[in-house]
């Protein structure tokens, strides 16, 4: 596959080949496609060879937002707990509370779907990137993302049938366009999840803290037809202890970077966009850890959101202080001005990029300008609420499978449709209390956003209160699955004539926020990517093959080592954490408290046992639940965090301190074997 | 009293007299002692005199956080509700909820002592410059601050006697010293308070926002020996309507802005102090916002702390916004280098000043390094929690008591200690869920930034999470105020013999904090003291006295116009409301919910009536409750508010954009007279 890549690259005469000017060792989230084995043979050593990377490829998995590795002929697959925890609330209740006590199947018949869950395995990548220039060729700025999406659907929909899933992946900011085949699996069940509080010792305390004593792991298996899948391509877990500096490689989906991004869209990250989602974030935080505070059920209701928004919260304060440190973002302008001082030694190179960078600047003062009514009207409108998510794929879905696929939202073009589908009609539990906390949060932080004068908030609001109008939208009748089926396959009339009152809000604003994400597509995303496009040939030109694109969700590879690091203070952090040391931490008191079970354990544990890792591989968000994997190919942990500097990581990666988190293997049999007695999970694995 | 300034700045040489450079018309929060009349008159073609300036300073007075008038001659005062709240608010049970139906004395017997409040009228200000300058002119950079807070604690203890309370103030980033008399009242009664609804209508989506239609006033009375304070001195209101354009002028207490601070500083607001603040404020919002939701009393409970949260919230991404624009940042770097400018052709000047920028920045480097330490062990210990302030205040009290005058933290010192002691021994309703809400939520974010292993914080939460430990602490004996009285009596024995666990609590890691003060004060606030001095000389060189020195919640005066406002994208926003628009835009729902009074009294109210009013003043927070005062000196209303661009009037005035706005008298007349039936207040105004 590597060919297509480079064919992509020798269209572009080259400006002078050298290294990136910020590339450092052990850099760079590769796809599987244009590994650089020479550069890291060079640098540790020793490389896979393209048989591995295929191997591995195979072996892995994508889940929504996270990564995962298939480790058993018979559909098992490895992730991380904090990847399947909505999986695990949805399947718990009051009286089986899994996130409290834990999962685990002792046979198949125990093993419990996952409602609105999917696992994708990459089949092969072909490059596009042709296809969609011709597409684009003639097309205006304002009508550039139209035609290249509408091109998008053209290509995924000649590619997609049955089980394959195909996606068309944008990769070095549209210099490039990969085709990715997927064989999707829509009947995922639960094998094992231990409880929460091991999973996620340490809560928010010691999110993307080290050393770390995290348990952050679990087991689901793929069914076809109704019977474990047949998965022959799968990886194998080794329980051998990990040894300092040995190489490891990881293989995932990490989910996105910006480091390709121009200094002016970095400077709107820092200044509008992370200081708007930082605060909105603290907002609803306090507002979940109150309602957690209510009750043991409100608790169990509010965790796994409660979760993910401390982790988002602190990812994005650090990256926001990644951006305002000087020297950080000196980096970032340093790598662009190397660039367009490139660009200005070659005529044609100039000639092709023109402004590039002064559009993408222009993109994001225009983008200032709609910025709060893009998000409260269309990105982010109705917040967390299942709900108002169900009622706007209805009310979309209905009008936009009237049109034909080219000219439909992205969402609806029939490729996708399916996923959409799956989260209409799959069950999940609708809680009223925490959807009126989230569309209340919604609507009076877009009040308070677009201000009270604002015609569209008017029309939103009427002349009720978000709180009165809340109110009443949770009377809707959608939280029935079966309801949602109903009007989803009434199609536009169906729509048309419900008087559910979720229905009729949505209905009711629709075409404005149609109209804002319209200007949204013409005015920034279409001059922005376009104008990426140009830099990218350019960056091609300059630098060859010798880089990785930024993470967009799609299978990347990444190498490092197991090490530990120093911090700017001059504290040293070793590479490991030992069982022991997860006793020694504990507190009885959350986030720090042990289970029963591990306290009852705790006399047969070899406390020796390695628990947690640090290794220097450059990953990002996404990238959890992914294998680390040895130069045998074998899996030796699941990745499930970055340490504090790889927050950073979202714009440069910094070899001395840049390092991510795995749960080894040798603590996952631990925990299987003396903890949990999951004996035929184990033999499965091969452990036993 | 304008000798002394002159005094003071003839003192130094002048580098060539100028304006400086960013000065704009109507800019500018001047001393009372150094109005610039001339500037004034050619600008507006009329200008107070000092006798006009004497009247006013002695008919104006300061609140708590807040500016007030005296508007009769029995000591009724006139402020902001939201000046008034925390009294209101005390003073409210479920059986009267003041702030659900508001407040009115018939009489003086229903007048209602306010506690905890003290109002203080400014008697005269001298010049103590040269004794500061005196003191610390020895003392090494280190020793600075202490130095001159001990000749500030000397210098405030020979002045303080009876009811005067002397007050040295810092001028110009410490250029200037002045000694501030006040004649302070400690009984302080209700008279009067609409219902909050009204005098926050609009609530946090119209804060800092216009049009506006906030009844946003309140009157009290001074009481001394327990009868209404006699005043000869107090100003007169004017019921008549306001004209479109004519001057007005602003006497109050501006709390603080930062324009004379360096651009190291300000960058370690936007890049440090706002993003955590900001943060910080969103999360308890959140948390109150919830507490608030689960019932009436807890919504009473939680009123006026989620508007102090929400107004603080609003204002500091305001001002965040200011820093991270680069024009308005801009602005900022081009006064400083053209000071520094200035002194480079100076040589004796050069000299003088050093390298205070260079200091000032590495002073900032060096508070990054204990910033979050020095937060939550000192500045914002306790958040704000009572309990904690009131332990806090014996411990140390006791210990600081030891001490000889000058040696003593500032807060302690004699001159000062009436008011620690008001605070502790006065009545305040302590309501234990609330009490835990703000405990909690500081001590899981001091876990938060200081980490689970940093060994203070290990001090402060044992192997107790902090729920547990707030629950433990809750049970403190210090809400009733004649324990607390008892603990302050008993001194430095009482507070080693208590066993009341949050006495217990501080006392166990008071060193920790004082060390971390210590710190602060050695290596931050006095090196940065010590180079704005030198700067301050500079500035005086430069531009003698046509400059106004930054707010300090000291007496100012600004000079504007009655007028509205051009916004960037060409709306025009009028100068005036009317009575009429308060009944448009209610919506029947809050914060749009009139109170039941003016529903019932809407036919019989002149709907042209003024209601609130946009003036060109240059105003900042403290300056709520301020007379607004015609060219007569006659008190046209009370200033409740800025625009939404006054908030980056913290660090420059913009004559096209800043707006104060102003309940006018001719609405307070109307409230009073058609709505609220307050006779007897009215013929006290002189309006009946």
């Amino acid at each position: 596959m590597r060919q297509n890549v480079r064919a992509a690259a020798a269209a572009f005469g080259i400006l002078g080949l050298a290294a990136a000017p910020t590339a450092q060792a052990k850099e760079g989230m590769w796809t599987f496609d244009n590994f650089p084995a020479a550069r890291m043979q060079s640098e540790l050593g020793w490389a896979p060879d393209q048989a591995w990377l295929d191997r591995v490829m195979a072996g892995t998995a994508r889940l929504p937002g996270c990564s995962a590795s298939n480790v058993s002929a018979q559909g098992l697959v490895l992730t991380n707990h904090h990847c399947v925890i909505a999986c695990v609330n949805a399947l718990s209740s009051n009286e089986h509370n899994f996130i409290e006590y834990g999962f685990g199947a002792r046979n198949r018949e125990e093993e419990r779907q996952c409602p609105n869950m999917s696992v994708q395995v990459l089949q092969g990548i072909s490059d596009v990137t042709e296809r969609i220039n011709t597409a684009t060729a003639g097309a205006a700025v304002e009508g550039f993302a139209r035609a290249r999406d509408a091109e998008i659907a053209r290509i995924e929909a000649e590619c997609t049938q049955g089980s394959q899933r195909c996606e068309v992946v944008t990769l070095y900011q549209g210099g490039r366009y990969a085709l990715h085949r997927f064989k999707r699996y829509d009947d995922v069940r639960l094998v094992f999840a231990p409880e929460h509080r091991m999973a996620a010792f340490g809560g928010d305390p010691d999110n993307f803290n080290f050393p770390r004593y995290c348990l952050d792991f679990s087991f689901l298996r793929l069914y076809e037809n109704g019977r474990p899948a047949a998965t022959p391509n799968h990886l194998t877990m080794s329980f051998r202890p990990l040894e300092e500096e040995e190489i490891v490689l990881i293989a995932g989906n990490p989910g996105r970077t910006s480091r390709l991004r121009t200094s002016a869209e970095l400077s709107f990250e820092r200044d509008i966009n992370l200081p708007w989602q930082i605060s909105s974030l603290a907002e609803i935080r306090g507002q979940l850890i109150a309602y957690a505070a209510e009750g043991p059920e409100q608790a169990r209701i509010a965790s796994s959101t409660l979760q993910s928004v401390e982790n988002a919260y602190k990812a994005l304060s650090g990256r926001r202080q990644a951006l305002a440190d000087a020297e950080g973002f000196g980096r970032v302008t340093a790598a662009e001005q190397d660039l367009q001082q490139r660009v200005r030694r070659n005529r044609a190179a100039q000639r092709e990029i023109g402004n590039a960078w002064g559009e993408i600047a222009a993109a994001q003062s225009t983008y200032r300008g709609i910025f709060h009514h893009y998000q409260y009207l269309e990105a982010r409108a109705g917040e967390r609420s299942l709900l108002f998510g169900w009622a706007r794929d209805i009310v979309r879905g209905a009008a936009e499978r009237q049109r034909p696929d080219a000219e439909r939202l992205q969402r609806f073009t029939e490729a996708r449709l399916a996923s959409v589908v799956q989260g209409l009609t799959a069950s999940r539990p609708v809680s009223p209390d925490f959807e009126e906390i989230h569309l209340a949060f919604w609507l009076s932080k877009l009040r308070e956003h677009l201000t009270v004068d604002d015609p569209v908030a008017r029309r939103i609001l009427g002349n009720e209160s978000p709180e009165v109008l809340v109110e009443r939208l949770s009377r809707s009748r959608l939280a029935d699955p079966a309801y949602r089926r109903e009007l989803w396959e009434g199609g536009a009339d169906a729509v048309a004539a419900s008087d559910d009152p979720m229905i009729v809000f949505v209905r009711t604003w629709d075409a404005d926020a149609r109209s804002v994400r319209e200007r949204y597509v013409t005015q920034i995303e279409g001059p922005v990517a376009r104008a990426h496009e140009r830099i990218a040939r350019a960056r091609f030109r300059a630098f060859g093959l010798e880089q990785y694109p930024d993470a967009t969700m799609s299978p990347r590879v990444s190498y490092g080592q197991v090490e530990g690091w120093t911090e700017p203070g001059g504290r040293i952090v070793p590479a490991f954490t030992y069982a022991g040391g997860l006793f020694e931490r504990a507190t009885g008191h959350a986030p720090f408290a042990l289970s029963q079970r591990w306290i009852d354990a705790r006399a047969r544990l070899d406390t020796t046992t390695i628990f947690n890792v640090s290794t220097s591989n450059d990953v990002i968000g996404g990238n959890s639940g992914s294998p680390l994997l040895d130069r045998e190919g074998r899996v030796v942990g699941a990745v499930f965090d970055g340490n504090i500097h790889s927050l950073g990581g979202e714009y440069f990666y910094d070899e001395d301190l840049n390092r991510s988190v795995t749960v080894a293997a040798t603590a996952i049999r631990m925990a299987l074997a003396d903890v949990y007695g999951m004996s035929a999970l184990l033999a499965e694995l091969g452990a036993q």
